[in-house]
């Protein structure tokens, strides 16, 4: 079992910049109501970039560095209605590891920026990968 | 851009069970002949599990513990015919944070344990999230 005590870290590959300043401000998920915002790529991993083109689908990983990670039940939706459930079958930010699954669509390239929507996360949200949705 | 630079630390939150024992044998993706699995999810998260049922559909993460983090571009599907491609066009498991995503269905529930599939990483694979695919 010693895989499981396993720490791993993880370091961002890039930044969301977004006019969504506040948590209060952002969408529960991208598609509602959530804008375009940009994707800034580190210099040092743009590289990884190559093959990637406006108009492609992808699933964007990020790290919610707002979240609680010591919460294990929540009210799903924030909606104080419905019952206490685990986190894990939640879509809840507050999670032990705080990872976010976003499907974009890129707008717009420019060098190791990228115009992606919709995405409902806070401007400041780092980034910790990038997949194409179809493979 | 100071949020670029702050790391982030995974806790895997379980380990999965596989009668994968070797990278050769793993499937590229989950349906292409993958097997089911069984997740063994720590007693110290496994609150977290409440609302889950068999039948359902996830999303888990995995940290793809196994994969070369400095690799920034590949042969896609490892097909040397094919040109070096970004990694984040690709489903590679090099990448800067080797992290796996895997739909899977429930196919059971013991408790802590939870027999999923289909998914092709190999037995040891840390588990860092799971997420309702539907919500």
């Amino acid at each position: 079992m010693s895989e499981t005590k396993v720490e791993a870290k993880l370091y961002p590959i890039g930044v969301i910049r977004s006019a969504i300043q506040t948590l209060a401000q952002a969408p529960k998920q991208g598609p509602e109501g959530a804008p375009d915002a940009w994707l800034e790529v580190n210099e040092s991993v743009a590289e990884g970039l190559d093959g990637l083109a406006k108009g492609d689908e992808l699933i964007l990983l990020t790290w919610l560095h707002r979240a609680n990670r010591d919460v294990l039940k929540v009210h799903p939706r924030s909606d104080p209605q419905r019952r206490l459930t685990g986190v894990f079958a939640t879509r809840s930010p507050d999670r032990p590891n705080p990872i976010g699954i976003h499907p974009v669509t890129i707008r717009e390239i420019q060098e190791n920026r990228l115009r992606i929507g919709p995405i409902e996360v806070i401007d400041g949200t780092p980034v910790i990968d990038i997949k194409p949705l179809n493979c």
